[in-house]
């Protein structure tokens, strides 16, 4: 499923894609006694955003795995940067949004968001790095083609890849 | 959304209306190092798709609690019992039934099944009771109505009620 | 052995020994926004119980995952019938009790209490079964004899296991 | 204080008190199928922590809420920033270290870690603020000069606070 942004960019440079969009309901096991959503909870939000994004791309987590192989890898976050803007609610329906905002050699960055509505609730960066065999690895060339379709200017050949 | 059963049940006895029927999809959060899904995050889908069944019925919980004031109710989960029968995968996409199995004064009684295509993996009876200030109360009318609505023979007036 | 007894049993029969027992304390994580534990959140405070109980009788998960081979296992759990009598609260210290109730040929039978002080919170009756390479197994004899200390009578050489 | 030293800073200026430090073991609850923790589980072990860090300051979560009244305050994570160094396993028992990095008026900066031994798996920077009715508010005299103590270099009176 793929919701369009309600946001729709108008700058002058080109903005890419719109991001990845997917709706996510709010149940109670994802609030706590204080009223409003668990911290973490928005982790697990985003991650299904992110495994979305890879499924609409063709990648499917669960055949990576069970290829095993030499050819076997796993992607693991890096690094997480959270802002929690507002609180999200019991019942609130939200969209989680997943943009690939720079792709490095072993190393994919990405901007996520959490909107309800057109207010944004959370954002985050977050690095993820491909490992197999418990080691770091470069990512493969048609896995940077497709996550390559989601970078801003990705039409442009000189385009620099951190 | 409202998905069909694949199971047309064809006995010759009224076996009430389709149970409730909601999309879970399978994520990282629900899994654990044995590769399957945690035994606990079923009980996750399964508040999911009776959260989801009162919606439909017009009862959403943020608004059950924001009311307060004396007409001020909650449910809360009194018993369950599960059967584990075979486990559901990472990225699975699966099928939460719910069916409202019995009325009584101040319990609910609901049948839950998990399946992947026709394949019931967890069946699980629950009983839920209204609880105001504190205390179990008798099932509003309109509720009641609403409810009854779910159940087999629910035309009959002569049904019982446990 | 049945749970449902408060701390001192005092009837004629062996009781068998204390049941194992670890404290858990309730953080935000484990609460929702009614205001008390979420009720899949016991089902983790059970488990923890049972993983200290093998633990305690040196059997270690980790361990028996990563030992792979023919004699590589796991334990699932197939089904749990639970009573959720009063909520646990946010900063609440509970105790957690796990006891073997029956030994069967391929099968576990364990009898939990969350308690708060002598308080029973919730109960449950929760079978678990011995799986290998996807198929459920006799357990191992020396198994039998480390689970079986914990049955009441199980200096009994007589006692029948269901 | 920054936490990214080692277990003995040695450096000439005055380093803190030691961090507060709690222990956290390893269930299935807190894995997903790759094998190792699930990377939203190290936020709950952080929550637990700076959950025991403010019981030990007198600080209880509960009696917070409880209180109501215009007193009445909670804390809510406004960001963090997280590194994930390497994955914690099934089983581990990790220490999780909480000290108070910065006190400003509405806001307290924590640096924490978690760690298998003396190993650094995950470190993060979480900035907490204090809300009532919905609204920021400066922290009161009283629990700043608590927090205060974990400050390094908190018995000099010229400590700025930012």
């Amino acid at each position: 499923m793929r919701l369009d942004s309600d946001e729709s960019p108008t700058g002058g440079a080109d903005p890419g894609p719109a991001p990845h969009r997917i709706a996510v309901r709010v149940y109670y096991e994802d609030t706590d006694f204080s009223g409003v959503v668990y911290h973490a909870s928005y982790l697990r939000f985003f991650e299904r955003g992110r495994t979305e994004l890879l499924r609409a791309l063709g990648i499917e987590h669960k055949v990576i795995f069970a290829e095993g192989g030499k050819d076997s890898f796993h992607f693991v976050v890096r690094s997480m940067a959270i802002d929690f803007i507002r609180p999200a609610l019991m019942d609130d329906m939200l969209g989680v949004e997943t943009a690939v905002a720079a792709l490095g050699g072993a190393s994919i960055e990405m901007a996520q968001r959490i909107l309800r509505g057109t207010e944004v609730l959370v954002s985050a960066q977050v690095r993820i790095a491909l490992v197999a065999a418990g080691k770091a690895r470069r990512l493969p060339r048609d896995l940077v083609a497709r996550l390559g379709q989601g970078l801003p200017g990705h039409n442009d050949p000189k385009v620099t890849r951190s």
